[in-house]
């Protein structure tokens, strides 16, 4: 790492560090208007944030990017009006600071209960997309945190519009301009010093392809909020009721291919999968799925359905393929699903009080469902209002993550002169 | 590392996972009837524990460990009735593991709530105390998690002859032998072992010295549950009742000067210095307290107080030594406390609505009290029922760790075919 790199991060990181007790203290009021000022900001800049989106869009298509990632690097009139909508969003959510709960009195006369409080400096690492600038900065804000925000490379130029726009809004309301910052250098060392500065950074929160979150896992001497894989499942269940199983399974499948919360494996009783399989079979060759099967689904469905793999169980496809294997029995699909699984988002189909229960039980997963779609692991769908992020991992935040996830909670007490004996 | 150091813990570790399974379904009745049998192998092996521990004292005087190390390694019959009375008590705790709370109906239809889970695997590493043994091995039974605990070499035959009791237990209700794991070698190559098998082990909590702690902070690949200091503060405000002020500061000092939540530094506000500071200082005379102050404290009590220097303001002394600083403000009590201080337990004496409301939200510390000793910082006075350490992080676990802490929430969906459109 250049020196340079360094001094110039730790100046981000220590500046940061002194805006977050500034951010810590910020009225509700003065969070939300800087939000709202922002919002204003970038409606008055349309014209620059779309000149200097084409300037990426420029270098990008000189550089060989793919379409898919053009299309997430491009800025439109309309993604312009998402951000603006979703910062009044944000200003729209209640304000998790500060909140007291569980104030209790104890048998030594003290009251004891929690207070809710910011993180502190949440580094958030991410790529392409440029309105990720905007939802990381107005949740991290929201939530009286300090952000430090890097972007990719290939959106340099959008990302330092964006960052002139936040500007405005926080000067507007008189917050320090520390309280959000994104990285002017395309450096790549600039994350590696970012994700290693636990006296500066209080979490990361890396949003991107699997690769960029194994690394910065494995690299960061900070704790991170993230998830690697979403391998999900839907369980039809022997006491299913097969309408509903074809509907959500269908929906969990091809409502849409690439998010996470999509199904990649389906798991089907025996003793229902005659009935089951071949009307689902004809949904998904209606949409073009490929479908990989266990030896008795090609059996049910015929040889031209592929065969499954090891590799299949594990896969996370993120596009029109579905495995499907034909289980003998609840305990066998729980034991799949926690065995191959990403314990991110799993849904059983059942009409069975019982089976219902072991499943909500045994499933040792972020989302565990009964009679939903996969597709509904969300933070606006879990109603947070918003989301920075799924979390797999178990400490700290778990599933969808929304304001509460980037906050912490201290003890209170109250006394009047208690001493302890 | 030895390979048959790394062979051993490496089964430990597999073995664990696999037990983290039953443990995470066993009933209430099953983990409170083990606590039970447990309570009563412990008491039918008095002899045997008594024998083992005479053992691991005669080494130790051997090998010269000092008096406070002996007291803590002595196992007594008091102490093994300590043990005894710690299970019940946690037998009787709540369960906490499958609660749901916060079911919601959202807009979609679908119902969202969160149920309480095991974290899996704990690996607890530990020194002297042959009773954290028990203490650790119930709170993590008792919230559905399998465990391995490494004790300190010096207390390998008590830990031994309580780990048999432990089996016992979980023999006599059917829990897999597994569920608790002591390790058996003292082989240091262990610890670095247990901290660094992410796929076996979910979160590390260390109890000791600050060496040790420091020391599995650094080099763990999980997740660790600590804190390493307690400087723990009072400020005596302008606007404090003087007689709660005398009372309270005596208490956070001199009821016990170890524990980690003892006050270390004593801020006074300018205008009531005078008042307080003479009457305080005799009540600390009186019980050997040696004072350390700032110039002002030194003026109006003598020069007889040594002058305290930057590191006193930084030092957890767990002694008879208390550092005085005199301020100017509550803004400069609470700067002192953000910035010298361990983010542990901080108090205020005050009458005055405003300054106490500013302290709570400004003081950014696991604990924040009014008008109370810092003594209080403790899971049993949280009514948490029991405490496994307390963590001066703010990811997961803030304050006095209890059951809750070895614990994290999964989402939980209840729908009836609903799909996402």
């Amino acid at each position: 790492m250049t020196d340079s790199v360094l001094d110039y991060m730790t100046r981000l990181g220590r500046a940061a560090r002194e805006a977050s007790r500034v951010t810590a203290r910020a009225t509700t009021a003065q969070k939300n208007n800087a939000l709202l000022a922002v919002a204003r900001a970038l409606d008055g800049a349309r014209v620059e944030l779309l000149a200097a989106n084409e300037k990426d869009l420029a270098a990008g298509r000189a550089s060989g990017l793919d379409d898919a990632m053009l299309d997430r690097l491009a800025l439109t009139p309309a993604r312009i009006d998402e951000m603006i909508e979703g910062l009044r969003q944000v200003a729209a959510l209640p304000d998790p600071i500060g909140s007291i709960r569980d104030m209790r009195y104890m048998p030594s006369g003290i009251q004891v209960g929690k207070m809710r409080v910011p993180l502190g400096v949440i580094g958030i690492v991410y790529e392409s997309r440029p309105n990720v600038t905007i939802d990381a900065a107005s949740l991290c804000l929201k939530s009286g945190n300090a952000t430090i925000l890097r972007g990719g490379s290939e959106a340099i130029h959008s990302n330092q519009a964006i960052a002139r726009c936040i500007q405005l809004g926080l000067a507007e309301v008189g917050l320090p301009a520390a309280c959000v910052q994104v990285v002017e250098t395309t450096d790549r060392a600039a994350v590696g010093a970012l994700i290693t500065m636990p006296e500066f950074v209080d979490v990361i929160v890396p949003r991107g392809g699997k690769g960029l979150i194994e690394r910065i896992s494995r690299d960061a001497k900070v704790p991170v909020i993230k998830h690697l894989d979403g391998v999900c499942h839907v369980y039809i269940d022997v006491a299913a009721d097969l309408d509903k199983a074809i509907r959500v399974a269908d929906n969990a499948k091809t409502q849409r291919y690439a998010p996470c919360n999509a199904m990649e494996t389906l798991l089907v009783h025996a003793d229902v999968a005659d009935r089951v399989l071949p009307p689902l079979a004809s949904v998904y060759r209606d949409k073009q799925v490929e479908l990989r099967g266990c030896e008795r689904t090609r059996e049910l469905l015929g040889s031209d359905v592929r065969e499954a793999v090891e590799d299949d169980w594990f896969a996370e496809y993120n596009a029109p393929i579905l495995a499907i294997r034909v289980v003998d029995s609840l305990e066998q699909a729980v034991e799949h699903i926690n065995h191959y699984g990403s314990h991110h988002t799993d849904s059983i189909i059942t009409e069975n009080f019982s089976d219902a229960r072991r499943f909500l039980t045994e499933v040792d997963s972020s989302s565990v469902m009964i009679n939903a779609s996969t597709r509904f692991a969300d933070g606006f769908e879990y109603g947070l209002g918003a989301e920075i992020g799924i979390s797999t991992d178990k400490l700290h935040a778990r599933g969808p993550v929304g304001l509460d996830g980037l906050t912490s909670e201290k003890y209170v007490v109250f006394g009047d002169g208690h001493t302890r004996s």
